[in-house]
């Protein structure tokens, strides 16, 4: 079975002109070009026969039924809102490729012994609401109402009024949760959205766990002085100590191992003027990886050179701790069956974790999920200038095409 | 001859009430306040045999005859302006010692060789124009009318406006150039503005010379990734090159040796958000001190730094210099008359350097000039909790005192 990469390229094409704003890609959940992108993919799924749902949350539901119509659904999907700004790849992929293996089902008439189901996800972009992956989360069960309740846009509209522009009812969205046994597996094709494929010539990406950060700010009192009348030996410079912290946590993360990656995204100084020894600094740090263990050791290396920095240069550091979720890693055996799928189709492959969040990191609570990905360029995204190659897009639609069809079971 | 502590002290804490703004003082050159601080100054003047002259940018020039009046004058003096929300000794200081060094010369009819003048400089903190030391530059002549005339304050107001406001025509402006032949020698007595006499426990700190800056902006790109998808070994992020190199710079100024300083005041990050490997960083680089081969050192050891580091970082670091002025070294004959004065009057002392600038640094291009100071307390200076002890107080006028008449030979 193959893929119609004309259609592919030409629907990618057309979701990048549906935005907001003239120019640029700009297509935030549940916008009126949420929802124009949404129905011009859905006349490609009405011209055959699949049904269609729009759950309580956004989510749209592509179902295509199996022989055994009964059986738990092998799922697949992706999202089509944007960030501000955006690149074409980020969402859409996914979602086109989901698309693109039904229509050739049924193009072909081929039918599978289980169900299958696209989900195009709501909302996975934090762009709308500063709250990132809302489908997949309302979908799984991992929000509850009261924090739904409480999101508000940058025109400080909540999710009730977003979802009413819709014609969706925010006191139904919890029964948008799905069970457990609604779903066999769940597979997301991704672009990468780091260098690494790129770098390592590898054409397809096989995810072994989703990394989720711990997040903190570090906030250093030291003492404003004089940049000129201060001698070197009695001063305590806050930028001084935020800098030794933010190369002391680069080293940690590359001794941890396992992929563990730290940042420090932003040293803000007061008072940050050419002749006044900073009196005060703050970082905010983010450290990710799937290996829970390694990961700690970045934070809790992290809390010791906090007191050796403070202690050595006369600073009062305080560790704010923001978020700490749990990595979440995807089950062996299908990064088995990807690792197969690559090899009989013949691409190269990287054996990889995620840094960035995804859908499927909520899914993977629901059923045994897996994630690919193609390379990106550059590993730029969520920007203009964000590409994949097409060649690489037709690879990584025909792991995902050969990956579900197999969990399908073609009859 | 001794001083007048209660005459010194109620005249500082009243000139801290002369402020155009309640509840602070802040007291800008050329405002209404200023003139107000002046003319409640002379009053004391003109009870006395004392000529005044207010010279055409706005210094205040009290002279006292000498037995031998064509002599060059013994001059000394400080500045009454202020930064906003200031202390009340930075520039009062010296300005009300040298005040009441006339007063008790006439007070007790005590006549000397040399003729004294007492100066009050205009417009010594940069608040006014962002622009230090204006009225002892014009009076050295070591600016031009061009760029006395681009000065602009915060309101837009030129130094033109600002004169005529006081009275004074700035066509007329480089007729407050001075002589050498006027000066036999200036002292100026003032806080130090820094922590090293109060943590070396000396009351007194002889100048050795005024240490200027390098000023310069070091402009790091690197490339903007995602924190969470981009590898540590794929990363080209700037803060981390930048905190390298301001660590970098507090290890060359302690190698350097003679005072020497260095900081960075600011590190601006873009884009500053917390899931972004930052992409561009800024560094503020002040580099000061006395000893020019030292300071220089600094400089080339940043220089070589910023090879090294774009080189094993990836990233594109540019080097942009903002200004670079020699700095001015005290003669020695001076610096050894203070060390006698104050083993006289049973003072400790501290050789050291002047990491801010002062009038006293143009002065010494036109006559020996030397620079007396007294502990500050913490170190804080442009602040309300700016504080000298009264104690030391006396003792540095009692050391200006002392120097002042046996320069200027009493009869």
């Amino acid at each position: 079975m193959s893929v119609n990469m004309i259609r592919i390229k030409t629907i990618i094409e057309h979701l990048a002109t549906i935005s907001s704003t003239p120019g640029e890609l700009t297509r935030l959940a549940f916008s009126r070009e949420d929802i124009l992108a949404r129905e011009y993919l859905l006349d490609f799924v009405r011209q055959h026969d699949l049904s269609i749902r729009i759950d309580e949350i956004g989510n749209v539901i592509i179902r295509r039924k199996g022989e055994e119509d009964n059986l738990p659904a092998v799922a697949f999907g992706s999202h089509i809102d944007t960030v501000v700004n955006a690149g074409k790849f980020d969402g859409p992929l996914g979602s086109v490729a989901g698309l693109e293996i039904l229509l050739q089902l049924c193009e072909q008439n081929i039918k599978t012994r289980y169900p299958l189901e696209l989900i195009w996800f709501t909302c996975e972009e934090s762009s709308r609401f500063n709250y990132a992956t809302l489908g997949s989360k309302v979908m799984c069960g991992v929000t509850d109402k009261q924090k739904l309740a409480e999101l508000r846009d940058k025109q400080g509209n909540g999710l009730k009024e977003a979802l009413a522009d819709i014609g969706l009812n925010f006191d139904l969205v919890e029964q948008a949760k799905r069970d457990k046994s609604a779903f066999k597996c769940f597979f997301e094709l991704h672009i990468e959205q780091g260098p690494r494929l790129e770098n390592e010539h590898k054409t397809i990406g096989i995810v072994t766990g989703i990394a989720a950060p711990i997040r903190c700010i570090v906030k250093i009192k030291g003492q404003a002085d004089h940049s000129g009348a201060t001698a070197m030996n009695y001063r305590h410079d806050a930028l001084l100590g935020g800098a030794e912290l933010a190369l002391t946590l680069e080293q940690l993360a590359i001794q941890a191992g396992h992929s563990t990656v730290a940042t420090v995204g932003n040293l803000m100084v007061k008072p940050g003027v050419m002749n006044v020894v900073p009196g005060e600094a703050q970082l905010l740090v983010d450290i990710r990886g799937i290996h829970e263990v390694a990961r700690e050791s970045v934070f809790t290396g992290l809390q010791q050179a906090i007191e050796e920095v403070g202690q050595k240069r006369g600073l009062d550091i305080e560790l704010q701790l923001i978020s700490k979720d749990p990595p979440v890693l995807l089950p062996d055996n299908h990064i088995q069956q990807l690792i197969k799928v690559c090899q009989h189709l013949g691409y190269s492959y990287e054996i990889m974790p995620s840094g960035a969040g995804h859908d499927a990191m909520h899914m993977a609570s629901l059923c045994p999920t897996a994630m690919i990905f193609i390379p990106s360029k550059l590993g730029i995204s969520h920007n203009p200038l964000e590409f994949s190659a097409w060649q690489d897009i037709e690879a990584g639609i025909n792991v995902l095409q050969n990956a579900v069809l197999e969990q399908a079971e073609v009859l």
